[in-house]
């Protein structure tokens, strides 16, 4: 009677003969993916065990009955009794369930049992655990983790291959003094996050705090030295608004609002008597200035604004007027709160002709922050991010200024109302004028790089120190070890390192812009910002998600550096009519190079399809090797390949429209879509390209070899996230697409041991970061 | 001397025979884009004219000498003078410049000069236009836009093809009562939006009030009518809270974590007494309850949390402890204030043995709110969103619990310590334990689709009411009729759509689950959840974007639903990590259709291949009409064979691996990425397959027809984000990629008409939306 009810755990282990079989008949149990199939078949096979005896067997057979399970409480008897008796063993952490047995067998009392030898018992259970289908090694680490496993890294553990100051100071390689001083200013302890949650008020007046603060130490001397034109460095300016975009986001923008937009018109749109009169209190913060272009009927078509500026020669001043409600200033920073004074764009009209859009220096408040009359204010209210900064909206209601108000470098007004300009066209005196948005473009994509950097730098530091899940009985793994959390950061974060050399290269253009290429720095400017700034936010949500519920919350950071940047692809200049205005640019260069000289243009075009034909040949379509893959001559052929591409089809695609009678308006919409991937495709390869240049400038060899790696995963990732136009265009065969992909995969393992040391190199200050999961003293 | 001076504006028109080409001159200089090259081009074309006089030819060259633009106010007379004589003429908008300089010369009061007749001045004048270089038709509207030229759209203006009434009644197909139940509860007075910003604690009493007076209304009830199992209808209050999530977020998280998370752990955890004892105090919320199964060190791999109850035998209770600081409950909804009870998952130790992971009731606070002696409660602080949840961490300080709170289900300990479970394995009990969890996910799947939902109706009414850019001289163009935006805007919702559909079969799946296929439901319910909460984000995030900065105001409701949203990819499971889940429940599966019937698999395995192979025929992979496009058939072979060639393929690596003595976890890890490809290729399939089937159950011919678009758009949308693999496997060449993305286009621009009837048809109340930019009425 006994025998019908299952053997208790007790009887189990009194049988000697059953010893060698004991861990696999644990596991049978306990590894929850075991089928009813798989432990008949582990049963067929440990009966077949020829030193079992007829008791042995029955035990065995009911011990093993699927319909019959043990009882818990049994189970973790039979688990303290091989804990225990393991416990006298010396066991390797390679231990198979087949060794355990035998060697549990072999300590066993009752060791008079006539067993095989050792060897022979091995290699007789091996067919048993084979049968079992689980992996008996991560099984013994499971049921014995007393047994010495030590607990490892999965990947590699070399020590870092570089140190993390070289680098910083290749990555500090333009105006590095501006950004060491701004990192001590920032440094100082008056630049600290409060501790608990503001209301809009106080975040406001802490971030005016802090401006007056930066304009005391001189940042506005970094922009305009001289208080004029004359010694001018932008680029300086633009440094330290990259550094300061480390810190609080409200502050940048503000600070961007003050001295970079309102500033700049002052400096670029306006003349002498302007400079004299006003630079010195911006730089000063004296006189806290708006820049007022978007309305809300026109935010990003502003060649159409509303306001009116009508000039009255009698009176001999300027009459600024908001004809309907769609035609106030919407989104203007300052303007709710502290701004005095603003630059207003505005349709002028002289002696009853309008004579396009033009700017003003409007007052809005006087010295106690009343506001002035005729003028009238309200709160945008709450956004997404960015609460730190007053954005505002303005009606005038036929606000008088003088006539010295108007910001007359391209356009003047004689006290008798007489309009000039070396300018003729409407248009294009406009578009000159918008020529001082593009500072404002370029300091937007550093701004955006920055935060990028910040949001990498926290969640690679807390990736390297957090642990989920890993083998059985092992210490659990690194998030940076799993696979998908290297390419989930670690693309992004080549992508970071790339866009750092390229927006290099477009802070140079900008600052030696000449009239001829101003056009061409001005698309490169506009298709940086979109593409830098969508990055941010691509890579900030990566973060965000890669740091769990840590990224979710405010302490941690990433919540603020998400929101604050997320209007980064809409202001100056929303993303996608940056990217139309990029492919435009490339289509009239495109056409103009056969304008200008039919014959070369014909051979250079010749000349570059036979380069990058050589790539469609199958040959080279289908070379897999890593030499190859890594070639970033390779990847910028085929970049560049792309953009010739595209360009050349949408350029046919539109003639064939128009000569079909389409409006050009509709024609361009109907291939919008195309625009958007050439403008893709332009900046992406400038992007490589740069990246590239720079990488070829570092001379020390450490250096060189890892952002070499990061250069090829850059390139490649582009190839991978292309890869179905390459694919269509012939450039890359399907065993050519899949090695790409794996070599992503390895250039990420590759770069994993760098991961921490490459966002050191950022240099963020930790009082900046601020991020409790991300400081630098956390990571090993 | 006056001939060397460039000819004022007076001396062009007083020159009756410059007349016809008035324009034409006008337009040289004020077109910005034309290059000197091209000005004098025209001078060529233009003087080319057999009517013109010695003076007027000089005059001409003059005025279109490329050293010498005329002034601003010069062209502005200019322009006046054209516009005041074009009053006079009846224009059509399809006017040219040669038209309107024809039509103006023969007004001119000068009239007896000798010019050719009207026809034949058109003619000539025509060359002269095409050497302008511009569109003649688009400078005629910009330069005259008095001629009464009618604002018009852009792209197709039919009315909407169906009754959006009729299609809400298809979204609401399930529980339709419950649905309009909650929207009825819902559209309440008390269910607004605070109209200013509240600070934490009154945002958490404010939700907590309005769960309190859902409770009231009957909430609970939905899910356990009969305060048991017996009559639990969890599809019924999934529906309730897929509705709820139409409004605030924090209340639908917390309506989770207390009816769902709490009360599911009851009612499947706990046994009669425990029903009986706590399910109405659940319902009628007198008793708020936590879910406390996280912690810090253990947030997804929750099988390894640290927390241990062990059974004191002679008290005849568990002592509950939390042994170090990565121990303690994290992230626990309720815990922070209005938590009073929690199911607390620790090991549990009776005897001394470990039996694994366990669910016990212990209570936290007193009915005053006191925290319970040995329990410490921590503020998790502000989040990103969501902060109408408490959110708490836990730490127990030998906490003891009668025996009876051991939620016992599925493992009973008798009051003389012997413990007892149905489950032999440790780790199959705790998985069957899990399943509570599911229920979570198909809800957060559910709510993600309702964020989506209200993203997408306030970014399509915008994008429909808001114009910017436009052809010359017309109105300017609605958002919805650009190109890019469509794309934007549309895919995401066929996506949307998509979803309603394939979450339709998952609750389904869900209600019915048995415990043959509870596996399979949980591995459906974790890609799901992933792959909606992923798409809710991206869906946000554009919606966001599109909106511009409108939709970066708090007062739009697109930040709190873009933040409050962002923690789903995280809670009840990261989604990278669930994403695994689903790649091994397909692994296991693959296995045993080996394991069960070899011949039948393999036979299976043969067919579905062959099949499949029937699109890698060349003639298959090059059609590209749009029949066979839109054939939803063959959309769903090309996603089913690259499921099952991904599940082959990774199958094949992991056996290499592991044959050559990789262990699991490390094997696993180095196919990470292609685990996720599986997963995504598998849930894309289940989604397309399930809309597929979806759309032939509906009946009207119109909703079919828009059904199917939308059906087809998603099918091809997938298609073309997975080109890259598809031609890889020969499934699609060249043609037929390039066939895809233009048919994904066409699909968009048919479906545009449609786009605000389809967002109408989520019957979101006004009132639960709340952005002025996106309000129904505004809809035209």
């Amino acid at each position: 009677m006994v025998e019908e009810t299952r053997p208790t755990a007790k009887e189990l282990l009194s049988l000697p003969r059953l010893a060698p079989l004991v861990p696999m008949l644990y596991v049978a149990w306990t590894d929850g993916e075991l089928t009813p199939a798989e432990i008949r078949m582990l049963g067929t096979a440990a009966r077949a065990q020829p030193w079992l005896d007829l008791r042995s067997t029955t035990v065995l057979a009911r011990w093993l009955d699927p319909l019959m399970p043990p009882a818990p409480h049994e189970l973790a008897l039979v688990r303290e009794h091989i804990r225990s008796a393991a416990q006298r063993l010396s066991l390797s952490p390679q231990e198979s369930l087949a060794e355990l047995g035998a060697k549990l067998a072999e300590v066993a009392s009752e060791a008079q049992v006539l067993h095989p030898s050792l060897p022979e018992l091995v290699s007789a259970l091996a067919t048993v655990e084979a049968a079992l289908g689980v992996s008996g090694r991560e099984a013994v680490r499971a049921l014995v983790p007393s047994a010495a496993h030590e607990p490892r890294r999965i990947g590699p553990s070399e020590p870092t291959s570089f140190a993390p100051e070289a680098l910083r100071a290749v990555l500090d390689r333009t105006y590095p003094e501006v950004r060491s001083k701004v990192r001590e200013w920032l440094e100082a302890p008056a630049f600290r996050y409060p501790t608990s949650p503001q209301d809009t008020g106080k975040q406001r007046e802490q971030v005016f705090d802090w401006m007056k603060q930066l304009a005391d130490q001189g940042l506005g001397r970094i922009a305009f030295p001289e208080g004029n034109e004359t010694g001018a460095d932008l680029g300086a300016f633009i440094a330290a608004f990259e550094t300061l975009a480390f810190f609080d986001l409200s502050l940048v923008v503000k600070v961007g609002v003050h001295f970079g937009l309102f500033g700049a018109s002052v400096l670029f749109l306006g003349t002498e008597r302007h400079h004299r009169e006003y630079l010195p209190k911006v730089a000063s913060l004296e006189l806290p200035g708006c820049f007022a272009m978007s309305e809300l009927g026109h935010g990003s078509n502003v060649r159409d604004v509303k306001t009116v500026a009508r000039y009255d020669a009698e009176a001999g001043n300027f009459v600024v007027h908001t004809p309907s409600d769609s035609a106030r200033k919407e989104w203007i920073g300052n303007a709710a709160k502290h701004g005095r004074i603003a630059t207003v764009f505005a349709q002028l009209e002289v002696g009853g002709k309008a004579l396009g859009v033009h700017a003003l220096l409007v007052p809005l408040r006087d010295e106690q922050g009343r506001t002035l009359p005729g003028v009238r204010v309200e709160d945008c209210g709450r956004k997404m991010g960015l609460n730190g900064v007053d954005n505002g909206r303005l009606w005038f209601d036929h606000v008088r200024v003088p006539r010295e108000n108007l910001l007359d470098r391209f356009g003047q007004v004689s006290a008798q109302g007489e309009y000039t300009s070396s300018i003729p066209s409407d248009g294009r005196r406009f578009f000159t004028m918008l020529g001082t948005l593009v500072a404002g473009r370029v300091s937007v994509a550093c701004a955006s790089l920055s935060a990028a950097k910040s949001g990498l730098t926290i969640a690679v530091r807390y990736a390297d120190t957090r642990r989920q899940f890993g083998p059985p009985g092992a210490t659990e793994v690194r998030l940076l070890d799993h696979q998908t959390h290297q390419l989930r950061l670690l693309r992004p974060l080549a992508k970071t390192y790339a866009l750092d050399f390229a927006l290099e290269y477009l802070v140079e253009r900008y600052v030696k812009r000449t009239e001829e290429d101003a056009m061409e720095v001005e698309a490169l400017a506009a298709g940086l910002k979109a593409y830098a700034s969508w990055s941010a936010t691509a890579v900030l949500q990566e973060a965000r998600e890669a740091c769990g519920g840590q990224g979710y919350l405010e302490a941690n950071r990433l919540p603020a550096l998400k929101a604050d940047t997320d209007i980064f692809s809409t202001f100056e200049g929303d993303n996608t009519v940056l990217m139309q205005l990029v492919a435009k640019s490339l289509l009239t260069d495109y056409r103009q190079r056969f304008e200008d000289d039919r014959v070369y243009a014909v051979l250079k075009l010749i000349a570059d399809k036979a380069a990058a034909m050589a790539d469609r040949n199958p040959f080279a379509a289908r070379r897999t090797d890593s030499e190859h893959l890594r070639d970033g001559d390779f990847q910028l052929r085929l970049l560049r390949y792309r953009e010739e591409d595209l360009l050349a089809s949408v350029a046919k695609r539109l003639r064939k429209r128009m000569a079909a009678g389409v409006e050009a308006f509709t024609a361009f919409n109907q291939v919008q879509a195309h625009l958007v991937a050439l403008s893709e495709a332009h900046v992406e390869r400038v992007v490589l390209e740069q990246f590239l240049l720079g990488v070829e400038k570092v001379q020390d060899p450490g250096l060189k070899t890892v952002l070499g790696r990061l250069c090829d995963l850059y390139g490649l990732s582009c190839l991978e996230s292309g890869s179905g136009w390459f694919q269509e265009h012939g450039l890359v065969e399907a065993s050519k697409a899949l090695a790409i992909r794996k070599e992503v995969v390895k250039l990420c393992t590759e770069l994993r041991p760098d991961a921490v040391a490459l966002v050191d190199a950022f240099g963020i200050p930790d009082t900046c970061l601020a991020a409790p999961i991300g400081l630098g003293h956390l990571s090993p």
